[in-house]
């Protein structure tokens, strides 16, 4: 499907999709650039349409598709993304989802009126869970929550409002650190960055507990994970990168920083304290990949893509307070 | 002092202050309209320079006065906005502050490199020990958290964003509720509201253990507190209102809702799951109003101001899992 990311796609959806989103959120101060000793600008999703930028790809996907019916699979944060898409476009959306999903995103797809079926990943995988829903709704449109060209074009309008504010002539910037759980993120920034920003080097930010990423760079080919990595990040308990996310990843990223536990909730921590952002996990990858290779970036222009907010209320007091991983 | 808050003045702040400022944060979802009833939209100051409004007030005030020497009292927001106000103007700051402040806001005002003075409530009021430290330092500008001309209309600039933003031709506002604590917030928007969207009613938000102004209001004179009240709410343990904040509020409102602390808990919470917003207790007043009070807001289109963010990470994982009050 790569062909199909022509530049002149691209630039379409650039048009047609940013009327349906929130601008994301440029967040920049004095006691962030203190406390990671670089020059760092926060772009953060966590107030984007279903919170998280999920709903950039999810619309792009749905808003095309001829079907009433919907199927997808998620953590959380594409589902929810999916579900009030649907919402908005009359479809009627199921969500196949781990049973140790978030409660909050699990409660927050109910309320967009979605229907949630569940899988314990410990008894059954993912993909077989949702080839059992697909077998019961035959009509329904699937939609793939990162694996798809249409979902990496939705997430490149993140990555046109980064370079576009961030990369000027003026002011260049070093780099962008990007979580990576399926590539879907990622690889839109890869997109926008190749056309719009060539000289900005983005790198990768992945649990240590789920580093499927940084192995497939290592050896050159695409690796899977044997189990769901138990990382506190959500968001990113994938066994692999997509097709489609890994051809663009190999290309297009040099680093993937394998974070651990403790600089994720660290960077969670930081970006509480030093920038008024309630984030969640995943998101914090990225300012967690800072903490964890300090001397890689000091002194550099940084942008910290925070992909989401989305986090149960006794999951992030209990990373405030220092227990929670 | 309020002649000189004449309407040449205030859009000569509205063409000066803007560039120092960031634009304030506004946040409408489908969620948190689904738990308030109502159509709303936050204008969250969580993502101000220093973390709350207050730096609109300090840097107004500062970049006027010729001394390098800054004296100021703060439960925490307006010392963080001095401070670092006073860091761009190249002066020295001193803070006054109760040592039962927040530790955050703390650490937020030493690392803007101002130094900080302490009173103990229980033993000395504010304003004595305010008086002390002039004496220390004759030289240096006193500078008001609220009662002063240049602070009101430094917040109005708040004001102006929200009826230009919110209250058009095709969308009018019924109302923006305000939390109260000196007033200096609520003044500045009264004074937009009466340039820009003179139809529109402001409501404050206080809470009930402080509820000076409401008292105030009722009685039609200026209330005082006999001690400091012992609110979550650190934003609004003042004893009374501003006299010129007094007198703006007592034409420009009718209503001050007075919330109990389980509400505003409610507040925070509800500004956590629906719409990602990470707030101090004192930023969760307006939402806590329409908790405490859901028949007077039903189905209207109303406008929360969040005050702020900071707020320590125990208090806030506190009040996240229902036993912070």
């Amino acid at each position: 499907m790569l062909e199909e990311l022509t530049s002149e796609y691209i630039r379409e959806v650039w048009q047609i999709l940013p009327p349906h989103l929130k601008p994301t959120t440029f967040q920049s101060t004095f006691l962030l650039n203190k406390a990671l000793d670089a020059d760092v600008t926060v772009a953060s999703e966590t107030l984007q349409v279903t919170g998280s930028f999920k709903f950039r790809a999810a619309y792009n996907l749905l808003s095309t598709v001829p079907q009433d019916e919907v199927i997808t699979w998620s953590s959380g944060n594409f589902g929810q993304a999916a579900a009030y898409a649907c919402m908005l476009l009359n479809k009627s959306c199921t969500v196949v989802m781990p049973t140790t999903s978030s409660k909050a995103k699990q409660a927050a797809i109910q309320a967009y009126g979605a229907q949630i079926e569940f899988v314990d990943t410990s008894v059954k995988s993912r993909s077989e869970r949702v080839e059992e829903v697909k077998a019961e709704r035959p009509n329904a449109f699937y939609a793939p929550p990162y694996d798809h060209y249409r979902v990496v074009a939705g997430n490149s309008t993140l990555g046109k409002e980064i370079f576009e504010k961030l990369h000027t002539e003026d002011r260049r910037l070093d780099c962008v650190i990007c979580p990576i759980g399926g590539g879907g993120l990622i690889s839109g920034i890869i997109v926008a960055r190749d056309l719009l920003a060539p000289d900005v080097e983005i790198v990768g930010a992945e649990p240590l507990l789920g580093n499927d990423a940084a192995q497939s760079l290592r050896e050159g080919r695409l690796v899977s994970l044997p189990a769901e990595p138990q990382t506190i990040a959500d968001g990113t308990r994938t066994l692999s990168l997509g097709n489609i996310n890994w051809e663009i990843i190999s290309k297009g990223v040099r680093r993937i920083i394998e974070v651990p536990e403790e600089d994720i909730s660290g960077g969670l921590r930081t970006l509480y304290a030093c920038a008024n952002l309630k984030v969640e996990p995943t998101g914090a990858l990225s300012v967690g990949a800072m903490l964890y290779q300090p001397d890689t970036f000091r002194g550099k222009r940084v942008c910290c893509v925070v992909s989401g907010g989305n986090v149960d209320p006794e999951v992030y007091a209990g990373m405030l307070q220092g227990t929670g991983f």
